[in-house]
């Protein structure tokens, strides 16, 4: 491990798209203290996740394998027990590793309980936090409904005098309109109304605060290295925040939608029954945008002073110098773009993601800005060569991106992938497919973006003749996308046809035991001549 | 349960062709025993391992769930602590399952010391065992390196007399030669001598022994449902059986190999790779197949004798009507057709099994024939509907077998598949590719058998026109053959795509949350009324 490197802060926010940040061109939302990071680092520009959709993205980047690998497609689908994440691994190298704020992890009961594993164990607590030690693990989804009704900072509001039962949903979360009446936050129309808590105890500055405390602890009991997974609930809905930030931005600063008449008229059957689903056709309405995208832009502006915030006290505090710090987000957010809400598909304002790296080590670039492909399980293989471990190629399907980070590399891979599992969403619904088909696969590669869809014609996009991916190309008849089409199903199916659960030994196992047999098993020698003719003397003992 | 039918015998001869039984049409080798017991029941005539090798085949079959599902793709990567098999899933409907014999599980040490799991503990035990109870495992390679060396049937033995460090090394697997110089099986040279035991101590009798003797402790403690996986090693090399079965078969008896010179001149590399093998250049040569064939056959000849007394004494002890009967095997032998020894690769010789199954239940089919595609892994489906268990599909990904046996549907499936890893192998050193790129798959319909080989051109033979495989249309331009390629290679591509790891949700979830939001989640409401107009009644407690 480089001296002076020997931490990594990775900060991850809650459907932040790639661009809503100013770095990454967006002109009215300022976020310099994201941009500063980015000038001291490396930008991504081509990072995607492996699902559009929080727990399995999440899944993805923190066991760095696919969601077709670890088997949690969707939302409330455990982590199969067994399965390792960057945790576990980096435990294995003497790194500890904590969550302060979200996973959606959920854990394997089930298996944990097949297995006679108490839920209450080290091993147990450890699978329910996907391999994290618990520093403050909150999901950050907490309505009146028995939905992870007591983290830990409902316990820090009451503390400060919210005497509810639910202060994150009443107050965190909930505004007072004009008549003073309490309104929530889980509805559109309220978006605009300043959440009923002081800004700086509102959640994502009380997170910021919590992995301050993570990390001052660590330097004071001489603790690390460590990594510490600062994971914020926020811009996802609830979009509600308190001032300033619920008026910093209006309807004059929503940028118009990136959508056209052909998309809503698409014959494409899963993006059809998309766009025709109530969820969808609520976000894209000029009304609720006009309400939700201020309020976005003020969640995500909040953030960036948190970051101005941290990174200052980092560097009064010693540690900025010794710490990897990546910003990224688990997937975008449509906000009425393509006619859609939520995420789920894979335009870019689903699939793609803003991905800073700030490495310390000597020979990183700085300011730099990558075109590479790259996909969220890459980030476990790095922290992985960043703290000095072994590759482990038989978990983790990611790469290590330090030679991009070295500039060593241009890029590491053709193609990146992402899944998407349908079975449960409205457009399985309108089409009645079965969910076994209810499956959607999205290849990338420098120009084109493909999506796969099981049953389907599938859809693409030449994303320079039309980085807005507005022109379906999925049936067109021109020879390049003809072409595209084709070479783009190949990677997939040849991605398909990888190795993703031979886990139980490592590739050096394969080349050690080539060409020979287990020990005093003899295969096809006629003799013992035969055998010494071979240029072997073992033979059985008489 | 119906009545009188709780019990399954699971029969697995270790490395028998499909086509070494007189019911699969030997012409020579007379097996009245198996014969009449596929005349009380269903012979399968297109059955096909998973992977033409014992420990990936078995794997398959105890867990019902293919190489690239489960990870274990070669003999000696263990089976990840967490993959459920056959013993486990009826287990929890209260059925016992044992194993009298092999299974060449390997466990995986490192994975249950990650999670905790004591070895020795009932979850560690049975991990060991693939999920069976042991009541007599007996992997049956035990040369005198250390290689599980002391097996029960070793302490039988010695109890028996044979005093000697390793008795099955040094009588049960060698023989005395014509100057009493004791030869080991081992060597194909020795394959006429006559095994140093007697018949009623071998192996296959031992093993029988033991199954009928946990039958009969099962029957007197009134125990069970049961399922017993009775396991024979044979007629697995070392090639050697004791008398009367050492001569009852020549070299007359050697069928002529099937094998053309437009073979030995293939320019497959894989295919290539393996015939220019030492391994298979051994058993093509024709003394080493009249000296190995006839002792193959005494080998299958003994277990269909021990069939005989089995069955008999079932008949006798009022187990028969109990009982459903499993009769199959693992992989086939080439025994030097198409060049090659072994197996691992998917002629007929080698992916394809005999598999016979005598169903007692009312309504089951009495002496049929079934040309449906069959898997090794519909076994385990098959057994859990036996017992009355509910269907696993995120678990097992064969199917139940009852409709065919019941003569109410005439196939299940379109395609079978099979895969093989041969990244240790020495077609691998030969070739000279990466491991990951190690990699085939057997994709065959009603028709066609196509041969996928990662880097290279297909194989492809078309079975009715040429069952014996010898004209490999991989490279065909014939308009049916360019056809058939394209059309399995788009089945195999399909088959890539499926769900193979959600198990942690069954398919029914799914359905149930079709459509819904976790409870207190409202996404894309723009107010109350609006939340009420879509029939709801929740809304956030205020």
């Amino acid at each position: 491990m480089p001296e002076r490197a020997q931490n990594v802060l990775f900060i991850m926010a809650d459907q932040l798209r790639w661009d809503y940040l100013s770095c990454y061109g967006h002109p009215h939302l300022h976020t310099p203290h994201l941009d500063a990071l980015a000038a001291d680092g490396m930008r991504f520009n081509r990072a995607y996740v492996q699902s559009p959709i929080c727990g399995p993205s999440r899944m993805c980047t923190y066991t760095g394998r696919y969601c077709r690998s670890h088997g949690a497609t969707w939302n409330g689908v455990p982590l199969r027990v067994g399965e390792r994440a960057m945790g576990d691994h980096l435990r294995e190298i003497g790194v500890q590793s904590v969550i302060v704020g979200k996973t959606h992890m959920v854990p394997d009961r089930a298996g944990l309980d097949w297995l006679g594993i108490d839920p209450a164990s080290k091993v147990g607590l450890r699978h329910a936090e996907c391999g994290f030690d618990p520093f403050d693990r909150d999901d950050g989804l907490h309505p009146n409904t028995g939905y992870n009704p007591e983290p830990a900072y409902n316990r820090f509001l009451r503390e400060k005098g919210y005497n509810s039962p639910n202060p994150w949903d009443e107050h965190a979360n909930s505004g007072l309109d004009a008549e003073g009446k309490r309104r929530s936050g889980w509805f559109l129309k309220y978006s605009d109304l300043p959440a009923d808590i002081p800004e700086a105890l509102s959640e994502t500055p009380y997170m910021t605060t919590r992995a301050m405390e993570f990390m001052a602890q660590a330097q004071a009991s001489g603790a690390g290295p460590w990594l510490c997974h600062l994971s914020f609930i926020k811009p996802h809905w609830p979009y509600i925040v308190p001032p300033p930030y619920h008026d910093m931005y209006g309807p004059g600063d929503v940028l118009p939608p990136v959508r056209s008449e052909a998309e809503r008229a698409t014959d494409h059957p899963v993006f059809k029954g998309y766009i025709d689903s109530r969820i969808c056709r609520s976000f894209a309405r000029d009304d609720v945008r006009e309400k939700i995208i201020p309020a976005y832009m003020g969640l995500v502006k909040q953030i960036d002073d948190q970051m101005g915030r941290l990174f200052s006290w980092m560097k009064e505090n010693g540690l900025w110098d010794d710490t990897m710090i990546v910003f990224t987000s688990d997937h975008g957010d449509y906000l009425g773009d393509h006619w859609m809400g939520e995420k789920d598909l894979f335009h870019d304002q689903s699939a793609r993601i803003p991905l800073i790296i700030r490495d310390p080590r000597a020979g990183a670039q700085r300011g730099a800005v990558s075109d590479a492909l790259v996909e969220s399980i890459d980030l476990a293989p790095t922290f992985q060569g960043f703290f000095g471990g072994a590759p482990r190629p038989h978990h983790y399907e990611g790469r290590d991106l330090t030679a991009l980070l070295h500039g060593e590399a241009p890029k590491l891979r053709d193609f990146a992938f992402s899944e998407y599992d349908y079975a449960t969403r409205p457009a399985r619904e309108a089409i009645g497919n079965a969910q076994e088909d209810a499956r959607l696969w999205m290849v990338r590669d420098a120009r084109w973006k493909l999506t796969y869809a099981e049953g389907f014609r599938p859809m693409l996009f030449d994303m320079e003749s039309d980085p807005d991916e507005l022109l379906d190309l999925g049936a067109s008849d021109a020879p390049a996308a003809a072409a595209a089409r084709a070479r783009l199903t190949e990677a997939l199916f040849a991605w398909t046809r990888r190795h993703h659960n031979r886990h139980t030994k490592d590739p050096q196992w394969f080349d050690d035991v080539l060409g020979k047999e287990p020990p005093g098993v003899l295969i096809g020698y006629w003799d013992e001549e035969d055998l010494a003719a071979d240029g072997l003397s073992f033979m059985p003992a008489r």
